[in-house]
């Protein structure tokens, strides 16, 4: 854990050293993070040398929980140090959107603030984007949260020994993740990007991060080609990455074999086309198919797989497609991979249950077995997937009740707790919408929302155990 | 089945009859309707008056919502013939709200209705109210559906004998509910009301069913005296009507000792209190406590209770309100009463789930045994809880998206959507909230919603399994 703060102060000078050629104006702010950065990692470290390692579910909720708290806070350093003059708030908010890949921002004037900030927002989604994906593959399985134990072993089956295959694993997921984001930066950059931009947008595409270096998001280029390839991109960062190193391994196959993958696959394909037929049956004027299609993918790839991009205003769209993108915020990407939301399996297992319950009705005494890709789905996965649900509908209540009891409008209030706990980013709504930024809301909200996109990367049940009386007690 | 079309064609000539000192304009219109109804329901006599009885799961979901889609249609028969030219949507929709107790109205300019028609959606509600009661004890339980079968044994284990026990629950079931409902006329003709009026909402708040003599609905009275009668008539409708009888039957204390009369009770008691001193605290002008509360209590209780009458426009008092109106709109009453929502009991037997999967992440290996009211609460009942709370979801996004379609906006369809599936009646907004009506949507939102009602009312799983493929296969 410790190490990791370390980590975390390396990747502090990196935008000072990118930007070395230019002028760095936050260098020194920069640089005083970093130092508590890596003050913090040493304390850290002296403080646990001696303990013995505990394994325990108690101790592993703790440490990831405390462990994301805190680099969050860290991750906030250099926003409330630099020159933007955000208060303590505004900047664990722009911290912890960061590193919970939401995208949501507290900035405007985004083409006009400093670079080594920006780039910064985006190194920390691209560091908060492969901390997830480690986080899959060695944590959550083993804490058995929210129906995650279905994937315990088959993110890792490839290979039959036991630590060393984790080594491999992590290699392997490190390796593709840096692989499609050069693929990523590059193709940007080709497309007309400028070097920066396409760097930054790489990142946050692959971490289905959703910060930009403009307030008018990836509507500032203007190009239908970007957005398509930013389609693709973010979709590439919502898919299970393990199964890429199964496919790297030679595997061949096994990524649209996965049921997952084919639904999400078939969401997007579904969804936009049927949308974007909708919207130009009922357009009083003129409507380009064409273009209309290619924003309309676009737009809800970006909230499908909880990146948070826009190239337009699209809670302007007309009412189906504010209900639409509501409902489609709740989806999220697959599990495994840097996409939030309530994850397309948990879908799935939830149609499971539901058709095996009207069978049941009609056969009572009937036998039945579940399936989800091709092995057998025991009660306690279920039980965990639905535990999961009810928590995650809970605190959507209780942010949003605490919101609107801030005076937040109804719209606001929902979306706005939706957005944090799914990790979207934008919410709908005039203020915090697409075209809105996160900057007019209370001081207290910007915390409140900021612990729910913790909650939210958390998957929730981790963050509410730790605490719960009954954790501490005994 | 078909004595309940000639049941309901002897209450159809009830309005007629009731007025019979002064005029009644459309007595043309219900001597139709009634002699339609008969018809029905001795065609329906005729037919299957030599076939055998069939008490298969299978046979019992068809007649249940058959029948009560049937008893929709020929309910809504007065006011299509009727001097209101109505559309057909229009007359199913008020005949519909009035048979499921959901009180959502197209009509404007109620004070000016004719009384004989205001009659009959009163008497429709009651109708409906016993109805439901009576599908508690004798249907739901049996076809197992949204864990229904928790009340299997409860509701009649007050006595040992099988089909006498039943008799002797269903006329006590109807003595409580006519006694109830003589007591609510009696008080509210002695607190001011005109008997015309007395009568009109003593039937509907025994009922839930919200139905009122005019567009101001309860604020037509302007006195806190009736919205405290009305607040606890209400609640009384919304309790499980089996425990008023087992109390009857000498089992005293029974009905404060079930937990969820408790937490029904206690949500009542909490929630108007808080959001009393909310308001006050918040309110930029003088705000007077007394009425303030009692406003805040009658409006929030009959939300809860899913009667939906109102004594001022609540969607009116800012966001925190909104906000907590449309999740209060959720819960409903108690199961076994006239109330509608998801029940209490769903939210209880949910945190029970919550709780235990919280206990089993930190001791992966413990063994838990659920109760409730005192009896364990197997895996079967569970599980159809879960399968009703996701379709009752999944049915709210279906309709939420199918009236986004037709252009009504976000919150007019979210809600509009959840108040027909909770029966609750008026939705939130402009368009459909307490201060609106249903009459400017269009004609196919007014179908999808009548749907809504139905489905709603018959616990929504009945509904979809009768319409799922597997149901008609072999
Ligand atoms: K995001
Ligand atoms: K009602």
């Amino acid at each position: 854990m410790s190490v990791m703060f370390i980590l975390l102060s390396i990747f502090m000078t990196l935008p000072v050293l990118l930007l070395v050629t230019s002028e760095s104006p936050n260098a020194m702010a920069f640089a005083e993070s970093a130092a508590i950065c890596f003050g913090t990692g040493l304390l850290g470290i002296l403080a646990t040398y001696r303990q013995a390692r505990d394994l325990k579910p108690r101790y592993m909720f703790v440490l990831t929980v405390s462990s994301w708290f805190i680099i969050a806070l860290l991750s906030s350093l250099p926003f409330y140090l630099s020159d933007l003059g955000l208060t303590l708030g505004e900047a664990f908010f722009e911290g912890t959107s960061g590193i919970t890949t939401t995208g949501a921002t507290v900035l405007t004037g985004l083409d006009t603030v400093d670079q080594d900030l920006l780039l910064w927002r985006s190194v920390l989604q691209w560091i908060g984007g492969i901390g997830i994906i480690g986080m899959f593959v060695a944590v959550l399985p083993f804490l058995r949260v929210g129906g995650m134990r279905l994937f315990a072993t088959e993110s890792s089956e490839w290979t039959d020994k036991a630590l060393p295959r984790m080594k491999t694993l992590s290699r392997g997921l490190l390796l593709v993740y840096v692989a499609f984001s050069v693929l990523a930066v590059t193709t940007y950059w080709l497309s007309g990007m400028s070097l920066f931009d396409a760097f930054n947008h790489g990142l946050t595409s692959i971490a289905t991060g959703g910060f930009s270096t403009s307030d008018l998001s990836m509507g500032k280029f203007d190009s239908n080609l970007i957005l398509l390839e930013a389609t693709l991109f973010m979709m590439i960062g919502s898919m299970p990455f393990f199964l890429f190193v199964r496919e790297m391994h030679g595997q061949h196959g096994v990524l649209f074999r996965d049921q997952q993958v084919r639904l999400f696959v078939t969401i997007l394909l579904v969804v936009p086309a049927l949308l974007t037929l909708y919207r130009w049956y009922v357009s009083p004027v003129e409507f380009d198919l064409v273009n209309g299609y290619v924003s309309t993918l676009f737009n809800v790839t970006s909230v499908v797989t909880t990146t948070g991009y826009a190239s337009e205003d699209y809670s302007a769209w007309g009412p189906l497609a504010f209900v639409l993108f509501f409902f489609l915020m709740f989806i999220g990407g697959c599990s495994g991979s840097t996409a939030g939301g309530m994850k397309v399996f948990r879908f799935q297992l939830s149609l499971i249950v539901l058709r095996e319950q009207l069978m049941r009705l009609l056969h009572p005494r009937a036998v039945f077995t579940r399936n989800y890709n091709g092995r057998a789905v025991s009660d306690e996965i279920i039980a965990s997937m639905i535990a999961y649900t009810f928590i995650f509908l809970l605190c959507l209540l209780i942010i949003t009740v605490a919101l609107a009891a801030l005076q937040l409008d109804f719209i606001t209030s929902l979306s706005g707790a939706l957005t944090v706990l799914t990790n979207v980013g934008p919410a709908l709504g005039d203020t915090i919408g697409p075209a809105g930024t996160f900057a007019p809301l209370p001081e207290l909200a910007k915390w409140i929302l900021s612990v729910g996109m913790l909650m939210g990367r958390l998957e929730i049940l981790s963050v509410v155990i730790v605490l719960s009386p009954a954790f501490w007690r005994s």
